[in-house]
């Protein structure tokens, strides 16, 4: 690790290659590998390839492997011994529905100049192909200036993402042997939304739940029953309200176990990127943060755990009104996981809670839908502090450590499977309507997204 | 009032007419009146004239009423110097489907035996014109051992009641000086489960008004927005769970202002019903009563108000899961009332206590749907006494005062538009399947029927 003095030629070779490596995104950008689309499963492949060829190309040892669903490819540099590292992207996309609003085609990219600047719009240019090609332009550069590859490089770029990744975990299984590295480079986030570059430090987890209460065996009329007989809305009702309490917190037994206060490093991070809460919930039509009192904005949502109810559903609910006492209803109920909260210990506190409010004569069933825990990234890895101080060179503002209140399965699937932690690094911008109508990339992005990792790889080879 | 010798004679009448009456009734089964479909508009204007012809014939003064909707049926006896007193019942019937669950055409009707007896299967026999027509068949033998008709009746027979009488409260308003009489005697109600008469005394009022609580102007991700931005659903299942406190009582502030305690008179009656909340709610599944400790289980549905949610939606509640933070959560709540309960003061503490729970940044939209008092009838009022003796001779069982925990609005708008209360007694059961295939009244149901008015007449002119 260290200052590389031909950092500043790699740099150079970026730029002048500009134009061709945007060529060459665009060429990428032309495959319509849309995942969740059978029609286009034969783009798909062929997106595989196009990546598979490039990277062969740049001496790269390159294998598709076939899985039940689109291909993944893989990809390694010579062994050396440098620290292994895995990057991982995704060049699969999106649909593109509703096309009418489209401005152009899709799949026909074009280099728009824009009151924001120039930007390169097409599906994927953003979510992931653009951000993919990042990797792929610094280690061309690199490739260019040292005569080969980097060593110790594992590529994984996989055709799913948008689909559910259904083949990766068993993917990741059976080559664990191969993929397993020290630390996964992942660029699929975005920078903060004033432009900003960030590392994603922490990832929060996820428990879903469905709950399904049964009362009577058949829908009854309030007027005959009502009073007198069970009505499971109102048992879910209570149950669901009970969940928190008049300051915010979660009631559930022993469910802040894990569950800790922000480091100063962080903090002060945090604090350093001026979140406007009022300004963020505004764009939405609210105005008033609702976690925990105490918390500011980004601790509410990056390192403190929710229960959230997603959705209800019992009796009549549509137009005019029906005076039926149901027989069932139905709630969709999912925590939101930060520190080492175990996923098992949550759903089962939240199963006791909700028996406590179902009398003897009525019937609970719980469908349980996805459990993984938090993703908190060591980040006393020196990779961590390397990366952010370079960023920060490379983009003339201050990196930040950041969280993220979703999740990231990919991340907790190579710390679950691999052993390995997560450094997520993205240059997207919040604007640029990945999964929407009309899709780009800043061209800035894609150029010093490119000249980020070509910094990071020469600190940390 | 008082008795009447001859009421002798009229039973005997009625016992040897009853093939004859049955044959009527089969007649009238024939058309079918299904009001809800328009299809059907001209049957129901032939049931109309079926009637008018039939009470024609035996002196009644009848007279039928275009509306917007189906006809009115009136007729009157002729004046005299007794107490006046309104007949009501409707010749229209519900819809017959599935008609492949019938055993046979539902307007081709039948005697049958079966292990319970004989009865007369047909769509609308036991709801309402087989119980309609026991008033017909008691006029009818009145006249023939008497030579004329009781002096000072009214008869009102709606073809609208299966579709909502759209137009029942405009005729009451324009023919309020033609209809008013000292007391409604209404026959579409059953006798109670063990086959004792019932007069129903006491019906619960209904106030229903739908809840919709906007948070986001839009769906928002869970992950991003997760304990940061108000949750309708939340809110929604806060406000609707403190509306009842652990003892089954609601909070609402005023909400028992007029509520009273169960006179000792029908607290006995009610009593002697040996009622077994056990059986009852065994028949669908249950076995718990869920109302205020304390209370029985009649006093629970026929003389305790409640708060049930009939409705709720918001979110994603189908197959699978979406993180999905809503931006929308409705629910559909009603109240049933007793006593004096005002309705316009439960539905205004209501809307004060779900606004409670609403935060700042979010908005709630109130649908109002119906608010109609109690129906608590005066049976000081002698004619009670006396009808309740009368069954009482008729059955051989003991009639009861009884209560009702649904609305039945016609008694309502008599009330509230003729300023009289009405005596609801029926002698259907709770096994005619009424609504459903294979309807079907029991012939005794038919004949004691008539018999029980030909004694109340007796009993009242």
């Amino acid at each position: 690790m260290g200052f590389d003095a031909r950092v500043g030629d790699i740099l150079t070779h970026l730029d002048q290659g500009l134009d061709a490596a945007l060529a060459r995104l665009s060429d990428f950008l032309r495959i319509p590998s849309i995942s969740t689309d059978p029609a286009h499963a034969g783009d798909v492949r062929r997106a595989a390839e196009w990546l598979a060829a490039d990277l062969g190309a740049l001496g790269f040892d390159v294998q598709i492997h076939d899985t039940p669903g689109h291909p993944m490819v893989t990809a390694r540099s010579q062994p050396g011994d440098a620290r292994p590292l895995l990057f991982y992207g995704h060049y699969d996309v999106q649909p593109v529905d509703p096309l009418e609003l489209w401005n152009r085609p899709p799949f026909d990219p074009a280099i728009e100049d824009t009151p924001q600047g120039r930007v390169i719009r097409a599906r994927g240019a953003s979510d992931d192909k653009g951000q993919l090609m990042t990797f792929v332009e610094a280690f061309r550069a690199w490739k260019a200036v040292h005569g080969s590859l980097p060593s110790d490089l594992i590529l994984l770029f996989e055709g799913e993402e948008e689909s559910g990744s259904p083949s990766l975990r068993p993917f990741l299984k059976a080559h664990a042997g191969d993929l397993r590295a020290d630390l996964a480079i992942i660029c699929d986030t975005s920078r903060h939304a004033d432009g900003r570059p960030a590392i994603t430090t922490q990832l929060r987890g996820l428990v879903g739940q469905e709950v399904v209460v049964h009362a009577a065996d058949r829908d009854l009329h309030s007027g005959s029953f009502g009073g007198l007989a069970a009505n499971p809305i109102m048992i879910l009702a209570q149950a669901l309200a009970a969940l928190k309490d008049d300051t915010g917190r979660v009631t559930l037994p022993g469910f802040y176990d894990g569950v800790g206060d922000l480091s100063p490093e962080l903090a002060r991070d945090w604090q350093a990127l001026n979140f406007d809460a009022g300004d963020f919930l505004g764009r939405v039509g609210l105005s008033d943060p609702i976690g925990e009192r105490g918390r500011t904005a980004l601790e509410m949502v990056w390192n403190q755990p929710t229960a959230e109810i997603n959705g209800i559903a019992g009796g009549y609910a549509g137009d005019g009104f029906k005076t039926v006492l149901p027989a069932v209803a139905r709630a969709k109920v999912s925590f939101r996981l930060t520190g080492t909260q175990d996923p098992a210990a949550v759903r089962q506190a939240f199963q006791d809670h909700v028996r406590r409010f179902v009398p003897a004569d009525c019937r609970i069933d719980f469908h349980d839908h996805g459990a993984s825990p938090a993703s908190v990234m060591d980040i006393a890895d020196p990779a961590f502090g390397t990366a952010k101080q370079t960023l920060t060179q490379e983009w003339g503002q201050e990196a930040a450590f950041i969280g993220a209140g979703g999740s990231i399965p990919i991340a907790g699937d190579f710390k679950e499977l691999l052993g390995m932690d997560s450094m997520l690094i993205g240059f997207a911008r919040d604007d640029d309507r990945i999964h929407s109508p009309n899709e780009k990339y800043d061209v800035e992005s894609f150029a010093k997204g490119a000249r980020s990792w070509a910094r990071i790889l020469a600190a940390l080879r």
